[in-house]
């Protein structure tokens, strides 16, 4: 079976220009088969407050309303897209950008909530698994954006975390996957302002414990939900670990692995 | 030969919501094989001002600086790109979108003027032809937007007509190619206040007499000298005319043909 990582990265990596373009330099340098999710990330914010539209935040998932989610679709499926697979390209890595709606690729329903209106939020609800493994065949590296449709004609705004958990469980049934959150720190910590205290395992007892403890702060709970969702579901690994270090959390020295021993 | 249409839509057709709608509705039930190229229309103009970007335009091309770079690549790449995408699903036709960078599909170089500085804007040098037929091959309805990439990292904003008429002409050696430029008008016009005056044929010695009558104004110039550079190398047919006559328009019965008749 082939292997593939899934590594999704966040808007520490995509606000840094000299950032980006050097974690990309390491990215096209990965020899395994591997695919890149992103999302926003500041840009998108910066944007909306340029133009005077106001943005809500509700237990860190962003209200969409119209002109937010237009926003969200310029930077997300536009700018930092573009951005990524022409540097990709420059690095020799064959790249090729999609979002949600190109190949029918991811199809999300708009997220319905008994009090609260989420907007263009839309939760997934398929994969298309073929595509990308066809895609793949072709030795595209895809870079994804975290922009859905409806399959009705309606873009929708979805978290790229949970786009890169299902796309590793789609592809599980015909891939060894792993999957790989990138953000600011070097993985989970034990002290969150000690970047030195890395968590270099964590299994299903240990995370209820972090969580009774309050050591695992509300930003990460859906990180590691998504972790072991996943797990449960087909995928072989899940890390967690900074952008700076892609070839150690790749080979293990570094960051966080997430496993299942039940 | 398959015979395949390559159809470039102007911002007449992207400002109007009701109107790309419909328009899509329509070009999602043509039969043949097709692929859409589009530019902007007034959204990018309009939100480079709202930004407070000067837009500075010559010879009806935009001086890409910077900023005016990122609005135009958030603007065709993202936004425009994937609502004509969506919608295109939302019909049954099974499009990707995608922009010059992706599996590199088409590389330009910045242009050099000894006085003027275009600032990032892209003259052609490559189509990745084989891409092109790959994708048409797996059935894929191609929707291409005007933003290109030098392979060495830059973006760069590409005239619209210009990417079709290559595509056209790059596609020729394999398909019967037909190029087709819609916009507001119902064709090339003799009294252009007059949208009954349509012109139905126009061949080089014709062209020159119109242009020597300024009948054919300044906008028109580069579409026709396009049409005529695409007859002289491969391209079948060219056609023009309005977006809400497409089918008559393929049909041959609506718009004006190009025709290179040495």
């Amino acid at each position: 079976v082939d292997k593939i990582l899934i590594i999704k990265i966040g808007g520490n990596v995509i606000d840094d220009e000299a950032g980006l373009s050097s974690f990309l330099k390491n990215f096209a340098g990965i020899k395994e088969r591997k695919i890149l999710v992103h999302g926003g990330g500041k840009l998108a914010t910066a944007l909306a407050e340029q133009l005077g539209i106001k943005q809500q935040l509700l237990d860190g998932r962003r209200i969409t309303d119209k002109e937010t989610l237009r926003v969200v679709t310029m930077v997300y499926a536009g700018y930092i897209n573009k951005t990524i697979v022409t540097l990709l390209q420059s690095s020799g890595c064959n790249a090729i950008g999609l979002s949600g709606p190109d190949g029918n690729l991811i199809t999300a329903r708009k997220r319905e909530h008994p009090t609260i209106d989420y907007g263009f939020a839309g939760d997934i609800e398929s994969i298309n698994a073929e595509l990308i493994s066809s895609l793949i065949r072709q030795d595209f590296t895809l870079v994804i954006s975290a922009i859905t449709h409806d399959r009705k004609g309606q873009l929708l705004n979805t978290n790229a975390d949970t786009i890169a958990q299902q796309i590793a469980k789609a592809l599980s049934r015909e891939y060894e996957t792993e999957l790989i959150y990138l953000f600011e720190k070097p993985g989970v910590l034990m002290d969150a302002n000690d970047n030195t205290a890395v968590i270099k395992k964590i299994n299903p007892a240990y995370y209820s414990h972090l969580k009774e403890k309050k050591i695992i702060t509300s930003g990460m709970i859906p990180k590691l939900d998504n972790a072991f969702e996943a797990l449960g579901r087909g995928v072989k690994k899940v890390k967690i670990g900074s952008s700076d270090a892609i070839k150690e959390l790749i080979n293990g020295t570094a960051g966080t692995t997430i496993v299942d021993d039940k």
